[in-house]
């Protein structure tokens, strides 16, 4: 439903004049006095998020503000305030919205999140919870999906794939460590890996108006992700590729900014090179003294 | 279950020295860079806030919006930017979602509200709708609950009670009145009657640590109040005094600028004055030669 749904609500909103949208980067930008903000906003939901019967509750508390910070990441903003609202079911729903609230907390702290308010209400229906985030760019402004151009390397930071087996609710948001990068070198694009890291690079590149060249050998395949395939016989490699929830980023840079970053490895998470933007449209996989071939962007889709 | 669930979080909350909350006023006020911007968020309820099988879904979008917008008001702050989310059933997801925000946008476009972002999700749960709204104060600053002072009058916009006939659905929220008065006059303290106007009302004194005396045949009661008690046998000032969802604001002024706003009538809305502000804590209703008795604060408990 959704992509169907935001086609449709991106020419209705765009149709009335007095009311433009930020809808297309992780997080939309917006005007406040004197500058601009950048705000975001997540829901997860019981039953199609995770299980909340079987879940430590904490850890989807915690889930819920994480994936917000992972969109200003992709910006490379600095959270500036968090407002929550949860829906809770009635039965034991005091219990539910403090332990729930006990992760998110925990979190907060962390990052140095102020709770700035929300709504908590319970009713029949199952749990869900909406966090919206605002954030503070660097002075050298939000970074967008767009900015990528033709000859900036692609890094990533951290691994992927299987994300299913525990990450997705206890990744790291990379905020410092775009905020860093942002502040100390030349950062063209970004973008968060919520959907799969084929899918999420084919809208970074989409967004840029170009394609991307990827060495899929490249890639930092998790040890989640070869587990997985010692079971369901899928490849490690099209776990990393597809399996989406990761939450790392993937950066567009220069490559003298790039030889520069990866030599010197300054963030607590390995940076990684997997390719660089070209100027033909799409996803393509090299290999070494070989025409590359087309790469399926393939993910969670909404 | 909230009033109990609030307690504990402000506790959690204020106990963790990185994480301030704004919890409290209609909005809250966070920080932005070179000043403050208010931001306030709502979530309406499919079974709780309405039925929406019963529902012109158009109306459950503009409600939506309305409250969040009627939340800013209560600070004098003009809109800025909405985030909307969105837990659709999944059965005729996408019609309900169109029309949902059909009714949304057109608010939108009415009050200049950019809508920023957001997220849409199908689920097996119930219809939800959460709101985040931000705004910026005036160059006065935003308007709080706590500002009132012994000797202010009390002025309410428009009409009380029975606003479950419709009103609920189809209020005006006060944003350009109460930014009238902020910009023009000496506005001390203001708060919307979302939950019933003995209950708001005794919500603003206890924050200025005052009281209020009430003339209760000053009240401006509705139409709608009085169709009401015909049916109900309640009386239409318990109606005016009680029932919620009004929407319309409550002022504290100094008596000269009460005066003034009276003679002038400067809104599109009448002005009427209903009390003043005394040390003595709580509400208190006023007959003339007579001693004040309390006034029970009554409405909409969450």
């Amino acid at each position: 439903m959704e992509t169907e749904f935001v086609d449709w609500l991106r020419r209705r909103v765009t149709s009335s004049p007095s009311v433009p949208t930020g809808i297309g980067d992780d997080a939309a930008v917006i005007e406040v006095p004197n500058g601009v903000a950048v705000v975001t906003s997540d829901m997860l939901m019981d039953g199609t998020d995770f299980e909340m019967e079987r879940c430590d509750r904490r850890r989807v508390g915690r889930k819920a503000l994480a994936v917000n910070l992972s969109d200003l990441a992709a910006m490379a903003a600095r959270p500036a305030a968090a407002i929550v609202s949860l829906a809770i079911p009635a039965r034991d729903g005091l219990e539910i919205a403090k332990e729930v609230y006990e992760g998110l907390l925990e979190l907060a702290a962390e990052y140095h999140v102020p709770i700035a308010g929300g709504d908590t209400n319970s009713w029949s229906g199952p749990f869900a919870v909406s966090i919206t985030l605002l954030g503070n760019p660097t002075g050298r402004g939000p970074v967008r999906r767009s900015g990528a151009q033709v000859g900036d390397h692609l890094l990533v930071t951290g691994e992927f794939g299987g994300s299913i087996l525990g990450r997705h609710f206890d990744f790291t948001p990379r905020v410092e460590e775009a905020i860093w990068i942002h502040e100390n070198e030349e950062l063209h694009a970004a973008i968060d890996v919520s959907d799969g890291l084929s899918l999420d690079l084919s809208r970074l590149v989409s967004a840029s108006t170009c394609g991307a060249e990827i060495g899929t050998d490249l890639i930092p395949v998790s040890n989640a992700a070869k587990q997985l395939s010692a079971n369901d016989g899928v490849s490690p490699l099209d776990h990393a590729l597809c399996d989406g929830e990761d939450f790392e980023l993937v950066l567009a840079v220069p490559p003298a900014t790039a030889e520069r970053l990866l030599a010197a490895q300054p963030l607590d998470v390995p940076l990684t090179r997997i390719g660089r933007l070209v100027s033909n449209p799409g996803l393509w996989q090299s290999t070494q003294g070989k025409t590359p071939v087309p790469l399926p962007a393939r993910g969670y889709e909404h």
